[in-house]
């Protein structure tokens, strides 16, 4: 999403999607390179961005500012009706900071609620949302929320309105068995499998959490998740998982 | 709007006044700091900003990014059902570049179509639109709009759905007499008043098109255009302006 000519490539296939759509993105590459450019220190703990007030400021205006914003326009000019928003937006999702302890991310927030009415109306009128990672607490303050988190509570709550595919976009083809062999991918998997692929070490690091959120969506309705490569979310290949 | 405690003190104030409610709000002052932290130059002719690229980023980050956001979590917690948008979100403000003659802007857009169908469905249902000041060209292209005009533009659109009060705060307490006497503020102008005051050098410099922008929105439909300070909203004191 953060490169110019694949952004472009991205939205011209998503805006081929069959039905309602929704798009969630991240921007956690164009953050770091600002905050270095503002002479900031980018912290990583376990694969999560330390948010600090500063950090914080930095990711809203890279999120919600000019990542969010060029999805919308390059949506708009392929004649979608894209409305981008953060959690603070029509209060459709709201978290929790997270507890300083035992780690203290800072201004990271947990989701407690999620408020998808207006954004079902609006889908119903071909307005396709466009998600920041970013949630607010109703007390007046945003909170970074991990993209994979923010699309899996977004499919789990637009689930009781519509039938959800939840389609995970990284830079692999899809979950692979053997990591240095881009074309192992396992096409399908259930929580047994995974099971199994993890004691074996086959899955591993930051999979697990993307997997398990998988197994929750789809425990709360969510119809079918697929973990694929941004260049093939029209072919549907990549991982299948199911329950 | 871009101090951290006039902020929440003006929208604690905007969160009283009756009726439905738009925002629009600017941000020049924050982006000017980004740009030279960034050390970029900002150039601005007739009060205006020049805007190439990487001033483009900047202004998107600051308004639809940080001040949008900040807003919009403000307005949740005082129980205001927020929506933060740019001319792109919903497309409800198209506009056109700027020709680069006689003077190059660069990426400033100049109004050309408002839609407001959807936003006016959604103020019915409560939701407060926050309106950054930014348009698009429906060709992927984010535009810098001035927010005085947008304000306007917004305005008149709604009219055929509303009956609307326009309010432009600044930093003065209305439309003055006398710049230097802060308390000769003129209570109500009509054209005939405003060309005299002009042809008096009474009313001069930048007032003259934010008083064009509001005799402009009232022929268009707009009920009353008043012009306050920031910290009078609610007892409508100020300038009226009207037909």
């Amino acid at each position: 999403m953060e490169e110019s000519d694949s952004l472009i490539s991205l939205l011209n296939d998503f805006s081929k999607i069959d039905g309602y759509k929704v798009l969630v993105h991240g921007g956690g590459r164009s953050a770091t390179a600002l905050a270095t450019r503002l002479g900031l220190e980018t912290k990583m703990i376990e694969g999560r961005r330390v948010t600090d007030a500063e950090m914080l400021k930095v990711v809203t205006m890279i999120y919600a500012g000019w990542v969010n914003k060029q999805i919308v326009a390059g949506l708009q000019a392929l004649g979608l009706n894209a409305l981008g928003l953060t959690g603070a937006d029509l209060n459709y999702m709201r978290s929790e900071k997270r507890s300083p302890y035992p780690i203290d991310y800072g201004f990271v927030g947990d989701v407690k609620e999620v408020n998808v009415s207006l954004l079902t109306d609006l889908i119903r009128k071909e307005v396709v949302p466009v998600l920041a990672p970013l949630t607010h607490d109703k007390c007046g303050n945003l909170l970074n929320t991990n993209a994979d988190t923010i699309a899996a509570e977004a499919a789990k709550a637009f689930s009781s309105f519509f039938e959800v595919t939840l389609i995970y976009c990284f830079e692999k083809k899809g979950v692979l068995m053997n990591e240095k062999d881009e074309d192992s991918v396992i096409s399908s998997l259930t929580p047994e499998l995974f099971d199994k692929f993890v004691s074996q070490k086959v899955i591993q690091g930051g999979m697990i959490p993307k997997m398990e959120n998988s197994f929750n969506a789809l425990k709360s309705g969510v119809s079918k998740v697929i973990i694929t490569r941004a260049d093939a979310i029209l072919t549907h290949s990549g991982t299948t998982i199911t329950l």
